[in-house]
Parts: structure tokens; C-alpha cells; sequence
């Protein structure tokens, strides 16, 4: 039976929560099958009975797992035959400082560059929910907080130098092939991808590269999904 | 017999190299008798009979290793059956990220805090050496690139935010117990210390706790280093 992944998703079936992508490549890398489930920000509380309050969540069976590193986790500790998510204890550790990176450095530059190009992209059932819950957290209107990305873009990418300096040495963050990490850091751009135009990288940069790559892998699961190409 | 490290050293016996730190503890946590030999920067061309341009470097038999990176995986991979520096290949893997992050994030913060008291903390013979070198790398005089460190502090503690946020989550970079992630990032802390009173971080800092808790490892190993507490 397929694990059902609760998948947030804006207009055209743009399927653009990093958390969420997060989440589909570790089940694609554990080879399980995955009902994605497109649900809107506004029918999240509905979902499993209710009491949700952010997605990814999953289904496996009886099981329902919430937040995006708890379900890796769950996966990689219930499914440890199936490829390794982490490659290790050591793997899993360090793992977590890099998903602290990618929270804390990469997802504020790319939220602050195509905000409200999400917006833009959402039902308009969601669109009033997601307007009152950034703009309260982030203190601004959308509009503004986007205002002047081209100015901040080189500084943005500026902040990606460890990532960038580690794709010079080979083609995926954690060697020859893919693991959580490089989910951890794909998902960022994906998010951008699915809702903007707005180009994040130059084309020369190594990590559009692997960013192609990871688009590519599971038969292309992430370039098959709406986006900006 | 004890595998030797040929150790950067200044005056009072001040062991600072944040490479050498690295290649230290990594023999520490194998369990590994070390040699550490002090070493100044004009004498690195004439050890292990000569071409050698940086250390650390170590002869473990008839092995010589240079290059802390290097030293780690010939140490990982001759000593399997000693504790491991990486908990798998999944750990190794993430570990150049972190290296990398150490490497273009961490390090030139701190050096442009304490490069002139690196200076001011070498032999005469080795003080000439460095301003020259450092001085035509860096394009400024030493004591021009450490001014102002006040006024850039702020700025430096907000880019440990990722590491930050790691260590208000457990006490070592890598859960429990330290790993060669751990070493990465003690090292520039301990860089300063040895050679600097100046207070990169504040008392109150999860990374000022986890630093000294490095510097209690293995006996004290750390602490017992020449340096401003």
C-alpha cells in the first residue's frame, strides 16, 4: 500500500512546500510508493482526522508521521533495508547542522525573493490565509518584502558559497549519489522553481548543475512537477 | 610508536594552527600516541626531508600524510577498528560540507579578528615570514585587517547562527559525543585562543559551552594548550 504524503499545493497542481519535497524525495530514495496528495494551506487542519497544523505529513498504514525531519527519520529507522537516507549515524548527525543551514541561510534568502510570487500562484482560498499569517510573522506586506530581490541577489548568492564550493568537487552534496542532504538543499530552489520566474542562479553557477541533476533523479520526480524552467 | 605530528608552534610553546587542532584531536579520538613536535613556519620546509610547504603533516611509520583533510581519511581508513571519525560514509560525505562551511564562513571571520596577534605571537624568525605572506595574500597590512573587529563582531556572530542552532539541540555538533565535525569547528575557536585575548563569542553562547566542553576532551587536551581563557 502506498504512503499517503500530504503535499500543499498551489494553482495547476504546483506542488512548491520544500518541506514537502523534502519528504517526497526521501520516499522516492527509499524506493515507497507515494500517493501525494495535493492539499491546499486551508485544508490542512481536515486532513487525518484533523489537529494537523503543518505538512509534509504522512500515512503509512496506521502510522501518521508530522515535520518534515521526524518523517525522515521514521523512514530511515522503519525501512532500514531499503537505501539509507543518511549513510549512518555519523550521516544522520551531521545532517542535522546542515538542515539548520539550509533553514537558516538558504530558505530566508529564497522566501525574501519570491514571496510574493507564492502568493500569486495559490488558490484564492489561500491566498487570504497566506497573506495574514506571512505578513503578521515576517512584518511586511508581501509585495515589499520581494521588492529589490535583483538588488540583494548577489549577496544572496554569496551565502551559498559552502554548497557552491562543495559541488566543485563532485556531482551530488554528499559524493557520487544523492542522500538527505542533498534533498535538504534542493528543496529550496524547487520551491522557487514551482512559483517564480525569478532567476535564483546563474547558469554557469555548479549548483545549477546539480540542481539539474536532482531535478532528474527518481525519473525526473522534480522536473515533471509544474515549475519555471 | 608514536605516529608524529609536525606541529605549528609560536612563542610560549603557543600551539595555533587550526589545521593542526584538526589533525590533533582526530588522533586523539583514534586513541592514537602523538609526537606532536612544535614546528615553526620557517622550519616546515626542512621536515620529513624536505618539500613540504604546510603541516600538518604526519609520519606514521613509514607513511608521511600532509593536509589535514587527507590525515583524517588515511587515519579513518588505516584504523577502522578504532573510534570512528565519521560514523560512516554518510558522515564523511556530509563532513565536506561542513569543512567547507568552516572553511569560507567561519576561518575569515576569525582571522580578520586576530591575524595581527598571530603576528604579535611568533618567534622573530617566523614574523617576517607571515606579515610577508599573509600581507600579499590578504592586500593590506596585518594590523589594517584587524582593525575595526569590534565594530564587525555582530555581523561574525550571525553567521554561526547554522552552528548555533546545532548546539542549542545537543552538546556536541554531532549529538552525544563529538565527531571530526566537531574538530572542523573547534579548531578556529581554539586558533584564537592560543593566540588572542580578544572574545569572539559571548559567556552566554551555546557555542561558547560547547567550546569549552572540546576543550575538556581527551584529558584536557585543548585547555592544557598554552592560550587566554
Amino acid at each position: 500500500m502506498a504512503i499517503v504524503l500530504y503535499d500543499l499545493v498551489g494553482v495547476d497542481d504546483r506542488r512548491f512546500s520544500p518541506n514537502c519535497w523534502r519528504t517526497r524525495l526521501a520516499l522516492a530514495h527509499k524506493g515507497l510508493d507515494c500517493d501525494a496528495r495535493p492539499t491546499r494551506f486551508t485544508e490542512i487542519g481536515s486532513i487525518c482526522g484533523g489537529g494537523q497544523k503543518t505538512i509534509p505529513v504522512i500515512e503509512d498504514g496506521d502510522s501518521i508521521v508530522g515535520d518534515s525531519w521526524a518523517i525522515a527519520n521514521y523512514l530511515e529507522d522503519t525501512y532500514p533495508d531499503r537505501p539509507s537516507l543518511f549513510g549512518g549515524d555519523g550521516g544522520r548527525a551531521v545532517s542535522v547542522f546542515f538542515q539548520n543551514w539550509v533553514n537558516t541561510i538558504v530558505n530566508p534568502g529564497v522566501i525574501k525573493s519570491v514571496i510574493a510570487d507564492i502568493h500569486d500562484h495559490l488558490t484564492p482560498e489561500d491566498q487570504g490565509y497566506f497573506r495574514a499569517t506571512r505578513e503578521n510573522f515576517l512584518g511586511g506586506r508581501l509585495e515589499d518584502i520581494q521588492s529589490g530581490r535583483e538588488e540583494r541577489l548577489a549577496a544572496f548568492r554569496a551565502t551559498l558559497t559552502p554548497l557552491r564550493q562543495t559541488l566543485k568537487a563532485g556531482p551530488f552534496v554528499c559524493g557520487d549519489g544523492p542522500l538527505y542532504a542533498d534533498y535538504l538543499a534542493f528543496a529550496p530552489f524547487q520551491w522557487a522553481r514551482s512559483i517564480s520566474p525569478f532567476k535564483l542562479l546563474d547558469d554557469d553557477d555548479p549548483i545549477t548543475g546539480w540542481f539539474q541533476r536532482c531535478l532528474d533523479l527518481y525519473d525526473g520526480l522534480g522536473r515533471q512537477s509544474k515549475g519555471y524552467d
